[in-house]
C-alpha cells in the first residue's frame, strides 16, 4: 500500500466522538497536518485529538489556510490558491518520503470540510496521489443528541444551508422543509429571529453552542440571545413534534 | 447517576465506524435491546455492534418493530403502536431493575432512525427516564468519504430526502440546492433516472450501495443499472465540481 493521506473528522469536540478508525489512523500517522484559519490561531481539530491520542513523537505541522477570505473576498484570490497549493505541496513531499500523513478537520470531511481545499489541489498535482477519507460525526448529530431532536424521521425533508444568505433561498427554504439546519449562525441572530418570528417557526427552533464540547449550551428562546453565541453554532429548526 | 437507555448509533456498517463513546456505552450496558424490521429478520445494527464489543454475557433482547408498516399503511396503526409500547415498556421495567440499556441503531440517531420512536413512547408513559443519544457516522458522510464527493463546501446548500416522492417536491429540491442526497433509492431508480436525466444531472450523480460495509459498490452511470440495488443505497446529486 502506498503512502497515504488520511482525511479524518474529528467530530464537534469531545474526544470520545472520534471512531475507532479515525484514532486507529491517527497512530499510524507519523505525520500531522492540521489546517489554522489565522497565522496565530490554534487549531480545534489538533486539540481534539490531542486528547484521543498520544502525539509524543509525532511530527505536527500547522498549516495557515486562510479559509473564510475564500467566501468574503478580501484577500487576493491567488493568495489563498497559493496557500493550499503550498499545503498540497508540503503533502505530496511527505507522501514521497513515504510518510502516512493525518490531516484531522473539525465535523465530518462532507460537511463545510477545509479537507476538500486540501483534497483538490492534491488531485491537480498528483491525480495518483492516495488519499482516504475518515467520516466524522457532524455537528448537526451532536446538535440532534445534545436536544433530543430528530432531523429526520419517515418520509421528511432536510436542508442544511448557511444562514448567510440575505436573499430569498433562506425563506424559500425554510417555507419548503421539515427540518432545517442552519449552520454559520453566530452573526445574523437578529435577522434570524425576525425572519423565523414571520414564519411562526421562533417556537420550533433551538440553538446549540458549541455542541459536543464541554461547555456546550442549548438555547430555546432565541429572542433572549442578546450577544452574538460562539463561532461553532447550529440552529435546529423542526416544523414537527 | 440513574440507570440510562443509550440510544446509539452505530455508523453505517464497518464496526471501525463506531465512535470510542459508543464503545464505551456498549461495554458499560449489561444490556442491548435490538430493533428487527420483521420477527424472522436480523438485526443489522446488533450485527454491526457484535463485530465491535465482546457482547458475551449481555442480556440480548430483539424486538420485534414493524417500522415499514407506519409508513405504507398495511398495518393497522394501533398494532403498531403497541409494538412500540411493548418495547418501551420493556426498556423501561429493565431501568428500573437498575440496569443500563444499549439501543442500537443503524447510521445515526438523528437521520431516519428508529431510536426516536423508542424515545417517544418512553418519555409518554415516563418523562423523567433518562435517555441519552450518541451519535453516529451518516450513509451520507460514509457515501461522502467512498466516493470523495464533498456534500456540502463553502456557502454551498444541501437537501437530504427520501426518493419516494411522487410529487413535484423531489424536482423542486434538486433544482433548488446544490447538492441533494437521495435517500431511500432502491425500489425508485427508474423514475430517477427519467428525472435526473430532464434535468441533466444524469453526470452529477453517483449512487452507493452499501456505503462503509465489506461489499461497497459504487455505481456512476445510473443507467446501468439494471435491477434494484440494496436496500442500502444513496445516491449523491452534487451540481458542482
Amino acid at each position: 500500500m502506498p503512502s497515504t493521506l488520511y482525511i479524518i473528522g474529528t467530530g464537534p469536540g469531545d474526544p470520545e466522538l472520534l471512531t475507532v478508525k479515525a484514532i486507529n489512523a491517527l497512530k499510524k500517522c507519523p505525520v500531522f497536518v492540521t489546517p489554522k484559519g489565522s497565522p496565530n490561531g490554534n487549531s480545534t481539530a489538533l486539540s481534539i485529538v490531542k486528547q484521543a491520542v498520544d502525539t509524543r513523537g509525532k511530527e505536527i505541522m500547522e498549516l495557515h489556510f486562510p479559509m473564510i477570505k475564500i467566501h468574503i473576498g478580501t484577500m487576493p484570490i491567488t493568495e489563498v490558491r497559493e496557500a493550499w497549493q503550498h499545503a498540497a505541496r508540503t503533502v505530496l513531499s511527505l507522501l514521497e518520503q513515504g510518510k502516512d500523513v493525518a490531516f484531522p478537520t473539525l465535523g465530518d470531511p462532507a460537511v463545510y470540510s477545509t479537507g476538500y481545499y486540501l483534497y483538490e489541489n492534491i488531485m491537480e498535482i498528483d491525480p495518483a496521489a492516495c488519499v482516504k477519507f475518515i467520516s466524522g460525526i457532524t455537528a448537526m448529530s451532536s446538535c440532534s443528541a445534545a436536544t433530543a431532536i430528530p432531523v429526520c424521521l419517515g418520509d421528511e425533508m432536510l436542508a442544511i444551508i448557511p444562514a448567510t444568505f440575505r436573499d430569498h433561498r433562506l425563506r424559500q427554504t425554510l417555507e419548503i422543509f421539515d427540518t432545517v439546519v442552519l449552520m454559520k449562525v453566530h452573526k445574523v441572530i437578529p435577522h434570524l429571529c425576525t425572519l423565523l418570528g414571520e414564519l411562526g417557526l421562533l417556537g420550533k427552533s433551538v440553538l446549540v453552542e458549541r455542541a459536543g464540547m464541554d461547555n456546550e449550551r442549548v438555547i430555546n428562546d432565541l429572542t433572549t440571545i442578546t450577544e452574538p453565541p460562539h463561532y461553532f453554532s447550529t440552529i435546529i429548526v423542526r416544523k414537527k413534534g
